[in-house]
């Protein structure tokens, strides 16, 4: 009868109680305009010893007893900031004990919830999208907006470590997956476009010759025969992701 | 003051409570004994309908308030299965809402913690390890063993899906990380290991020759002079994976 006491046998060896957390999901939904890879924060308004103070946060609460995680995280992306029909993928669950011990969030967090807050668990999600206007445009009726990745300051709880957690599996996953690199870029693009995107998903320069070497080598990345209107420098040939050659060459 | 309000205000939309859900964590420990794939175990014994029951589970248990989830998952298996200093690395959170709807697993897990148990979502852990002798030794005294992928059977809660998405999650890695492919082989192994472990990683028959080609393109799958020894078949010569040489082609 061993593996029946499982449980009970470690809580008589182990003091402290099983934890019965509250499990959030927080959405990290990155974009890029063209320049600079940017976050989608929700801006908070607390209180803490009196003093009024404003800072951001990821879009993120807690999941109610009848939805599934991947279902939690819709609802609230949707919730907090009116985008609907993005894709989110789970990519780590953050448990620190210590994530939930700033007393500003906790006080913030009770007052919000109007009840004692223990610990959280939240199951992070990633979303990469293309920031066009129709998404700033829709953002206007909500406490949220788009935040240039280097201009993010201190965030709510670690939102800071999810987000740099979130770059780094982004760096993984198009290794994988290159194409969803092109969820990020508008319907056509420029070369240097593109080289800007990946110079800021892998955090290094590249070389531009060698790029454009690279890019004739993606039988995907296709030349239209459009270019740039009303640009100062030299007017640049869009490119376009063709998603049918990409499946072709890369199965 | 509408951020304040948050939560209150999905509250009164919502008529379904905050989750208020358990933690746990499950490790899904993955070996190669030169021929398969193999999972580490638990025997669990339970009682449904008067019957008693015998089936198997991963190992995985409810956390504590005191400790964080990779901390959660090192001390479970070791508690479970012995294993010490074994690299965990978490892979997928799993929170399905009817993962502990099975009565059986209701039953067994209520009698095990003695108390009511609610949803329990869990965070999933992966470990590649060779199955040595001293591996094998040290489970005796727990009622942990290597079950091989293709025999497992109906596991407690929703551990089969845990198990089938771990295998998809050491595909992506591999393609990441060749290298810790070889953390799953003997220090010294033929080339026909390798192949077979390569095929039941990807799922799918690789053509002898080619790789062979293969081998010989990957500069830290050193050649040894040493072969295999009482045979019946003609002996292979064994190779060993060279740490220095992977981490300087690679970069």
């Amino acid at each position: 009868m061993q593996r029946l006491n499982e449980y009970t046998m470690q809580n008589k060896e182990h003091i402290t109680p099983l934890a019965n957390n509250h499990i959030s999901v927080d959405c990290v939904v990155v974009g890029f305009d063209g320049e600079q890879l940017k976050v989608l924060l929700i801006k908070r308004m607390g209180e803490e010893e009196g003093e009024v103070f404003h800072d951001m946060k990821l879009p993120g609460s807690l999941i109610y007893m009848d939805e599934n995680l991947d279902e939690a995280a819709k609802r609230v992306l949707h919730e907090l900031t009116g985008l609907k029909n993005v894709n989110l993928t789970q990519f780590k669950a953050f448990g620190s004990k210590d994530r939930t011990k700033n007393p500003k969030d906790i006080h913030w967090l009770e007052r919000a919830m109007q009840s004692k807050v223990e610990r959280i668990v939240t199951i992070a999600y990633l979303s990469l999208v293309k920031i066009d206007r129709a998404l700033i445009r829709d953002l206007d009726n909500y406490q949220a907006c788009w935040v240039a990745l280097h201009d993010i300051k201190d965030l709510a709880f670690d939102h800071n470590l999810i987000i740099k957690e979130a770059i780094l599996f982004i760096r993984q996953f198009v290794e994988i997956n290159p194409s969803s690199l092109f969820d990020l870029l508008p319907r056509k693009f420029t070369a240097s476009q593109l080289r800007i995107l990946y110079e800021l998903v892998y955090g290094k320069p590249i070389d531009v010759r060698n790029f454009h070497k690279k890019i004739a080598m993606m039988e995907y990345v296709v030349p239209l025969e459009e270019k740039e209107q009303g640009v100062a420098h030299r007017a640049a040939r869009y490119y376009r992701f063709d998603k049918k050659i990409y499946n072709k060459v890369r199965r």
